[in-house]
This record gives C-alpha cells, sequence and structure tokens, in this order.
C-alpha cells in the first residue's frame, strides 16, 4: 500500500483523452515483430484491471504454432462468409469490401477466454450476474487496448469466429469461454477515425443520450 | 479527421500506469454533488469506445427520483442478503462485514444498458457473438471509470442485483439488458488497494499466467 493520493494533472486529462480519441481497431498490421518486454509491459494492464469479487477470471494464450493459426484463419474465413450472406445487395456489397480481420500478418495473436469456473473470489458479485466475470475479463482487455496504444501498437479484436470450434481446435478447457480474439502489432497506419466510418459502414453517434428515472 | 500520428510521451505512460494502478471499486462515498460539466466530460469517454460494428449498444439511465433508488437499494439488500446465504461459517462472517455498495450515499448512480435490438452497426461482428454488444457496454464503463479517475472522482459498480427486476422496476425497454449499476462520487478515501484486497477476502494474483498454442 502507498500512502497519500495519486492526483493527475490537466496536461495528462487532455494527452488521455487523446489517447481514447486514437485508439483504434486495427487489421491492418506490418509484419514486423513486437519486441517481448513491450508486449509484456502492455499484458501488465490485466493485472490492475477490476475484477468481480477479484476473481481476475482472464486467460490468456498465445496463438503461435501454424496449426493453431490456421484453425482461427478458417475459423474467421468460414464465418465472415456466413456473415456475408446474410446482407443483402448494397449492404452486401459494401460488407465485402471491408477488411474485418488482420490475422494474416499480424505478428502476435492471444486469444482471451474467462475461466467460469475459477474459485477465485468465491463467487462475490457473480450470483445473480455470473456474466460479470466475463465483463472483468472485458475490461482487462479495454486496459491493455489502452495501454499497447500507450507506445503505439495497435491492437484489432476479431469476433468474427465460431468461439466453441475455436475452444475446441486449440484444446482449451471445456470451462473456459472465448471472449475475445486479439491481434496485435505494429498498425500500417494510423488514424483518429474508425476504420467502418471512414469505409461508410456506419458513424460514430458524437453524443451519449440520457434517460432518466 | 486529424493528420499525423499522436505519439505518447514517457511521462504520460507511467502516468498511464499509476492511473491504471490507483483506480479503484469505490464503495464510501461523500455525499457532496458532483458538477453535472465535470460529470458530463467523464461520460465523454462513451463516445470514443470502441463497438462492435459501431453499434454503440449503450443505454445510459440517470437514477435520480426518490422511488428508482429506493427500488435498486431494496433490490440490493435482497440479492445481498440471499448472497451471504450462499456461505458458510467464517466465510459468511467475512461476507457480512464487507461493504458491497455504495448506494446509500453516492450522490450520482447509473444504470447503463446494452440495447440488443439495436439496429446500428446493422449487426457486423455481433452474429456468432451477439455478447459482443455487452462487451462494447463494459469497453465503455471501463473508459469512463478511467476518465473519472483521472479528475479523483470514484466509481463503484454493484453487480449484486437481480437484473431483470431492476429493469422492471425502472420500466425500461424489454430489449435492455442491465450491464452495470454504477455509483459515483467522491470517495471518502483513496488507496492503491483493491478494497477486497484490504479485507482479507482474496488478493490479486500480482502475475498474469500465460498460455500457448
Amino acid at each position: 500500500m502507498t500512502c497519500g493520493v495519486r492526483t493527475f494533472s490537466d496536461a495528462f486529462r487532455s494527452d488521455f483523452a487523446a489517447l481514447l480519441h486514437w485508439r483504434r481497431d486495427v487489421r491492418a498490421f506490418r509484419t514486423d515483430p513486437v519486441d517481448e518486454a513491450l508486449l509484456s509491459e502492455c499484458l501488465d494492464a490485466f493485472l490492475t484491471a477490476p475484477s468481480v469479487g477479484l476473481s481476475e477470471p482472464w486467460r490468456v494464450v498465445r496463438v503461435t504454432s501454424g496449426s493453431a493459426r490456421a484453425a482461427a484463419l478458417a475459423n474467421f474465413r468460414a464465418a465472415n462468409a456466413e456473415a456475408l450472406e446474410s446482407y443483402e445487395e448494397e449492404r452486401a456489397t459494401a460488407y465485402a469490401r471491408l477488411k474485418l480481420s488482420g490475422m494474416e500478418r499480424a505478428p502476435v495473436h492471444l486469444v482471451v477466454c474467462c475461466d467460469d469456473s475459477t474459485a477465485k473470489g468465491s463467487g462475490l458479485g457473480a450470483r445473480t450476474m455470473p456474466e460479470m466475470r466475463r465483463y472483468s475479463v472485458v475490461a482487462a482487455i479495454t486496459q491493455f487496448w489502452l495501454a499497447a496504444r500507450t507506445h503505439g501498437l495497435g491492437v484489432g479484436w476479431v469476433s468474427i469466429l465460431d468461439p466453441e470450434r475455436l475452444l475446441r481446435d486449440l484444446a482449451l478447457p471445456d470451462a473456459w469461454r472465448l471472449v475475445g480474439y486479439l491481434c496485435v502489432g505494429w498498425p500500417e497506419a494510423e488514424d483518429d477515425t474508425p476504420e467502418l466510418a471512414r469505409a461508410g459502414w456506419d458513424a460514430p453517434r458524437g453524443h451519449l443520450p440520457l434517460w432518466e428515472r
């Protein structure tokens, strides 16, 4: 425990807002490797993430073998082809043009799972909302994503996957559940506008509607 | 779109690591109000959060009326009493001693939901993993949590609730799903160690185990 209160400056807050503004879901990566010490430093963001009951249910798997990567890529391609079939006319044409994963080139692939069977935390806070364990994993991924971007490192979250098939193909434990498949590497280009907005798929709302009760 | 690349300094990265380290789940709040402009600035963190297909499925509800707050507090108390019954002996004694919500005193209460029926984003990325919409809401909450802490503002996420009953009591749309009930306000005290760790409930692991495939 550290004594005293940690405060943050206006300059830090301004840079933090820029960090949120410049974080991107990256799908176009350079193939040069990511330094292991740098990756490890970014992964430290998991250690301070909020988790329900201190359950820390995140399970991070590095996908390095050719066979595991090929299985993941085939999984994405099949799910993406099925998704394409669900759109009609102009929307299908637009979908087909999108680049939706950087799996072919990203040097680092991470499968991030949630262990719903963990005893850590003794179930505190997850009795009526067991999904809180998965939400804890998402919070940790979000912190990792931002930490990576402070170094200019890009992260892309691939969700166009059959999650059960991926866990089976990678022979991961039955109690684990896929939360995110992350591609990590140096982005080919930086931008402060989401790629889907640049491609005309949809646009950020730009304001937060609020309800009241 | 802004031209050029935004980079971050070593000093910023060091402060960012401190931000992650000092973020806490706060349950002990002062009752003095939170300035509306400050709250609004923190809520801007939702606008830049990653969301699947740019669906932006977050729905933020301010809980201000006495009746809505009373319903939420009664909901927490009932769920917490049931949770207590699920523990035995020493663990039950330890659970009973924990302070698990700041709902009685926090000046700002937010119900953050996910609209699973949203048309925004046209379902992109959420076909095989529809939970990605809820995960997008969690990412936005995480960004808000960190933004609040840059100002010294505390956030506490209450999950010991019957989520369906809360949505019904607050007459929120059927397609919405509760992701998080957030208490927001000035913390009574700051600390860099999780309250559950200080109370001896569990301890952070302190390292990230990695698997490989």
